[in-house]
C-alpha cells in the first residue's frame, strides 16, 4: 500500500511539530511537506534539534501543498483555516484542522468567543467535529474535520457517560494543563521562573474552550448544559487533568458509577477506566494517546467526581488528529499511535 | 524584654523544622529546645544542613521540655498531643498543636475521621482552634491552641466572607498542594520520579481536612454546610491553591464580590485581596505568611469562584502557629513573620 | 518469523519496567515472562498503572524462566547475576545483564569497587561488555552480555574518538543524571522535596562507574587512562549529560575536532554529532536511543570539551540492552528502538 | 539612626527586584526610589504581585535619583553604568554596580569580552571590585563598587584557598546555574518547555565571566591563571553550583584540604565549609546569603575537587551588593541578610 502523503501547515508550532514526530513513524503515512510562516527556508531540525536525522525537511511557505499531499493538517491561529480548508476541498483532499475554526457549530458562539465571523459558512456545514470515541460514525464521507481542543477532549470523555444517561447536572470542571498547552510562543506566562514552583488559574470562567465543552455535553444530554470551567497552569510540560464535579440527580454508589463507565468505554482501546479506588494521573498517559478516567462518588454531598487524564499534545491534539486521519482513510484507528506511556 | 523560650516537639518533621527556621530569627522568641524521637542525640543541622551554623542544637527526647520552655509547639502524628498538652497545662505553659488533635470540636467527628478517641475531653473544652483572621478574639486567656490544617486555612479564608453573609451554597473545593504537604516521610507518592511531571487527585472526597473545613464554614454560616473537597498533589515544593466554587443564592457581579472581600479583609495584614482581574498564584506567597485571594464571578452559570493561595508550611503551618503565639503572648501579631515572598 | 521470547528478571525496577515498555512494541520480540521478588503474584500493571492494558502479566518468582524464554534480561543488584547467567547458559539461552556483574574484566577491580568476588570466573571469560558503537563485533557468538552502565555509555561515546587517536589526556568527566538513575527504591536522596529545586554532586571521585569508564578508555587508547569522575543529581526524571574535559596533546581547532567526530560516527544511526556551535541537550534525546554529542575547543586553555547526552533509561540501560539483543539474534540493530524524542 | 536611602535603577530586572525585596526589610536602609525604563509610571507591585503591600512605589525614569538617595544600586545592561556612576560621584553618593562595567581592571579585556570601551577611565581607577570575603579591606573610602558576577563569586570562593597557597593549577570550572541567572527577559532558552526536563551547557569556554574569574584567581595566586569555564543551565529557579577541578602540585589528603578551607574561612559568617564527606547542595543556601563549600580529594588522579553553592540572586547579586553597602556605610556586614535558607 502506498503511504498517505501528509502535509503539515504550521509545522513549527507545538501541535505541528508533534504531528511530524508521530507521523514520521506511522506505518502507512509519511510527512510529505512541512510549512511555516516564521521559519520558511530553514530545516525543521534546525528549529527542533530533537528531529535531527528524523525530519530534516526544509520548511516551505505551504503554497500548493494541497496538490502534493493527500491530507492537510493545519495548526494555525484561529481565523486562518477556512481558506486552507477550501483549497483542500477543491483539490479533493482531506483537511484536518487542529485550530478552533471548525469546532463550533454556532457561528454566533464562534463570533462571541473568537471575535471573528465564519466567512465560508458552507464549509462548516460539511465539516465534522470529532472525538472518535464519541463521534466517529459522523466522520464517514467527510473531508473537513474540526479536531477537538485539549481541554474539551478530556472534559467530554470524562462526562459523556453521565450526560448521555442524564444522571447529573450542575457541572464544574476544574482543569489543569501543562505548559505546552500555551504553545511555542514566548510570553511572561511561560517564562520559566514564572511557571516553575508556581500554580494559578487563568481565564477563570471565560476560557474559549467553554462553549466547545458545552456543545458536546449538550448534544449528549439532549438539552442545554451550562458549566463552570476553570483552567489552571501546571508546572510541567505535558498533560491535562480535568477534575469534573457533577450533582447526581439520584444517589449513585461508586460501584454503580464505575460500572456505567466501564460499560460505556468497553470497546475503546484508548480510554482506560481505572480500577475503582485508583486515581487518574497524567503521568500514566504522557507521550501516549490514552485517556485515563477515574470515577469517584461523594455520597456525603451527592456529587460524582470524574477525573480524566490525557497528554494534551497527543490525545489532546496531534494524536487525536492522526486517529481521525486513520478513520478517514479506512485504516485501523490505532495505527501509528500505539505508544506506551513511560511511567517515569 | 526577655525572649520567649520555645520548645519544638517533632523538630525534624517539616512543620517542626520550619518552626525552627522562623523562630531562629524571631526578635522576641528563641528556640530553647528541639526534640525528635527518630533523631535523638543528633544535631538538627545534621538532619537539615541548611541549618548549619543557625541551629546546631542537639535533639532531645523532649522529656521535661515543659519545664524549660514558655511555649511548646507540638508537631506530632495525631493521637499523641493530648498528653503533651496536659503536661504543658500543668506546668502553666502554652501549648500550640500543629497536629490534628485539637482541631475538631466534635469527638464523634474526630473518631470518625481519625479513628481515635479524645482521652482527655476536658482539654478540648479549654482549647481553641484559631485562624487568627477569623478567630483571634477567642484566643484570649487560652493555653491550648489547635493550629489549623493547611487546606482548611486556605479554604476558610477563601470562603469566609461568602459564608458569613450567607450568599452562597453548593460548595466545591478543588485544592492543590505542593509535596511538602506530605511531610518528611518517604513514600511511593513522594518519590521524585513519581511526582515530577505528574499530577493527580488523591483521597477524593474523603480527606481528613473535610470535617475541619465544614466546621469552620458552618460556624460562619450559622448552619450546617456540606462541601465536596478534593485535594491534588502538585509537582512543586511549597504552596496551596484552593479553587473554591459556590452557587450564588442571588446574582452578584465580580465587582460586588470584590468589594465584599476587600471590606472583609481591610484590616488584615496577611490577607491580600488581589486587584479585580488578577488571579492568585502561589508563587506570590511562597516563603511568606500571606494568603492571597482572587475573586471571580461566573455569571453565566451563577457561581462565584474564589481562589486562595498560601504557603502550606508558613501560613498553613509554622507561620500561623507563630502568629498564634504572638497573640497569646501579647506581641504584635506579625513579629518574626514579615517575610517578603521571592517572586522567582 | 516467530517472535523472540524475552524474560525480564527484576521487572519492577526502573530498567526492568523500561525493558517491558520497549519490548511490548518490538516487532520481533515479545515479553514472555516478568519476575519480581518484591511483587510476586501482583500484576505488573498494578505496580505501573501506565502499563494498564499493555502488560497485565502476573509477576513470577522467575524460577525456570530460562526454559520458557529465548533471552533473559536481568536487572538485579550486583552479586546476583552470575547464577542466573549460568542457568541461561546451561539452557542454551542468551543472557543480558543490566547490572554490574559482567562489566569489569578485572576481578580485582570488581572486588575493590563492589566488595564481592567473581564466584564463577569462567562465565566472565565468555561474557562480553558491549556498547554496540564501540564493541559490536565482539558480540558474535557470545551468550552473556554485560550491558554497560549509564554514565559509562555517555562518557565512552563522548571520548572514544579522542582516545582512539591518542589526542588527549588529563580527563575530567563532570556528569549529571536525572533521578531515575537512582532507581525505584525510596531514599532521602530521591524524596521529592529533597531533589526539587536542588542540585549537588554525590560520590565525588568515588563512584563505581569510574573503573568501567577507565577500562573502556584505556582499551581505546592502548594505555592506562586515569580520570576524575564526578556525578551530580539533576532535578528531572531522565537523561544524562556528561561534560568531558581533556587536555589536548597538540592544538586542535573546533573544526578539526568536529571533523574527527563526524567521521568516527558517520555510520552510526544512534549517535548524532551536533552541528558545530550547537550544544548537546538531554531534552533532544529523552525517550529515545540516541546519543547526541557536541564538540567544543577551548583553545585558550588547550582543552577539548566534549558533551554527550543520552536517555539514561534507554541508551543508558533498556534500549542499549535491546540493541544488544538485536545484534545477538541477527536482527537489524535498530528494531524496536526507532523512537523519536519529543522535544517538549 | 536615620535610614540609608537607597535608589534602585533597573528595579524590574531580577537583580533589581531582589534588591527591593531584601532592602524592604533591612533594619537600617529603605528603598527611596525605584526606576525602570520599561515600566516607568507603573507600580512595582503591578510588575511583581509578590510585592503587593510591600513595595507599591511607582517606577520613575531615574532622573535625579542621585540627589534623593544615599546609595545607588544599578542593575543595567553593560555599557550604561559609567554615566550613572559619574553622576553619583558628583553628588557625593555611593554607587554599587550590579552589572559588568566595573568588574574588569583591564580595559582591553573589557573590550574583548563585552565589545565596548571604558569611556571614563578615571572612574575605573577609583572603583573597586569586591567579594567581601576576599576584598573587603579594599572598600574603605571608595564610592564606586563593581559588584561581582554570580559565577565568579562561587568560583572565586571555591578556589581562593588553593590559589592563595599556590597548591594547584590546571583549573576546570564546571558550573550550573538556575534559570533566574538568565534574567527577566523572554527568550527561547528560558521558555518553560525548553528548560524543564532539559539540561545543557551553553557558551562553552566562551562565557563573559571567564576573564573575571581569571582576574580574581590570578591576583590570589600572584601569577597568570588560565581556566576552562563551562556554564550549564539547570531546570530550577535559583542557585549555582560550581564544581571546580584543580591539579594538585603535591599530594594532599582530603583532611588536609579540609583543614585549609576551615582555617581560611574561620571568621566568615556567610561561608560555610561543609563537614568532610558532605557535598554542597544549592538547596541548603537558597534565599540566603550563604556560600556553602565542600572539599574533596581525588587522590587517584591527583586532583582537588571543590564545590561551591550559592543563591545566584542573593550572594551572587543583590545580597552581596547589600553586604557591600553595609561595609561602605560602616554597618555590621550582615545587617538585613540574616536569612535562614528553607531546606524544602
Amino acid at each position: 500500500m502506498e503511504k498517505i502523503k501528509a502535509g503539515v501547515i504550521g509545522a513549527t508550532g507545538y501541535a505541528g511539530a508533534e504531528l511530524v514526530r508521530l507521523l514520521s513513524r506511522h506505518p502507512h503515512a509519511q510527512v510529505e511537506e512541512v510549512s511555516s510562516v516564521s521559519f520558511e527556508g530553514k530545516k525543521l531540525s534546525e528549529v527542533y534539534p530533537s528531529l535531527l536525522g528524523v525530519c530534516d525537511m526544509t520548511l516551505t511557505n505551504g503554497e500548493g501543498i494541497e496538490e502534493r499531499c493527500d491530507v492537510i493538517f493545519a495548526s494555525l491561529p484561529h481565523g486562518l483555516s477556512e481558506e486552507r480548508a477550501e483549497r483542500a476541498l477543491k483539490a479533493g483532499k482531506k483537511f484536518i484542522d487542529l485550530g478552533a475554526d471548525f469546532r463550533l457549530d454556532s457561528a454566533e458562539e464562534y463570533n462571541k468567543w473568537y471575535g471573528k465571523e465564519y466567512k465560508l459558512p458552507y464549509l462548516h456545514e460539511q465539516s465534522v467535529y470529532c472525538i472518535p470515541e464519541l463521534h466517529r460514525a459522523a466522520l464517514k464521507g467527510r473531508s473537513i474535520v474540526g479536531n477537538p481542543g485539549c481541554y474539551p477532549t478530556s472534559a467530554a470523555l470524562a462526562l459523556a457517560p453521565l450526560m448521555k444517561e442524564r444522571l447529573a447536572g450542575g457541572v464544574v470542571i476544574d482543569a489543569k494543563s501543562g505548559v505546552t498547552g500555551s504553545g511555542r510562543g514566548l510570553s511572561d506566562t511561560t517564562h520559566y521562573p514564572n511557571c516553575n514552583e508556581a500554580f494559578s488559574p487563568y481565564k477563570v470562567a471565560c476560557h474559549r474552550h467553554t462553549p466547545e465543552i458545552e456543545q458536546t455535553l449538550s448534544k449528549l444530554a439532549g438539552e442545554q448544559v451550562k458549566i463552570t470551567f476553570v483552567p489552571h497552569l501546571l508546572p510541567l510540560n505535558r498533560g491535562i487533568i480535568s477534575t469534573c464535579y457533577a450533582e447526581l440527580k439520584k444517589p449513585l454508589t461508586a460501584e454503580r458509577l464505575h460500572a456505567l463507565y466501564t460499560r460505556f468505554y468497553a470497546e475503546e482501546r484508548f480510554v482506560r477506566v481505572m480500577p475503582l479506588g485508583a486515581c487518574a494521573n497524567l503521568r500514566n498517559v504522557r507521550m501516549s494517546n490514552f485517556c485515563d478516567i477515574s470515577v469517584h462518588a461523594d455520597e456525603h454531598a451527592g456529587r460524582a467526581v470524574i477525573v480524566a487524564a490525557i497528554d494534551n499534545m497527543v490525545k489532546g491534539a496531534a494524536g487525536q488528529a492522526i486517529q481521525n486521519m486513520n478513520i478517514l482513510f479506512g485504516l485501523d484507528e490505532g495505527e501509528g499511535l500505539e505508544y506506551v506511556p513511560p511511567a517515569f
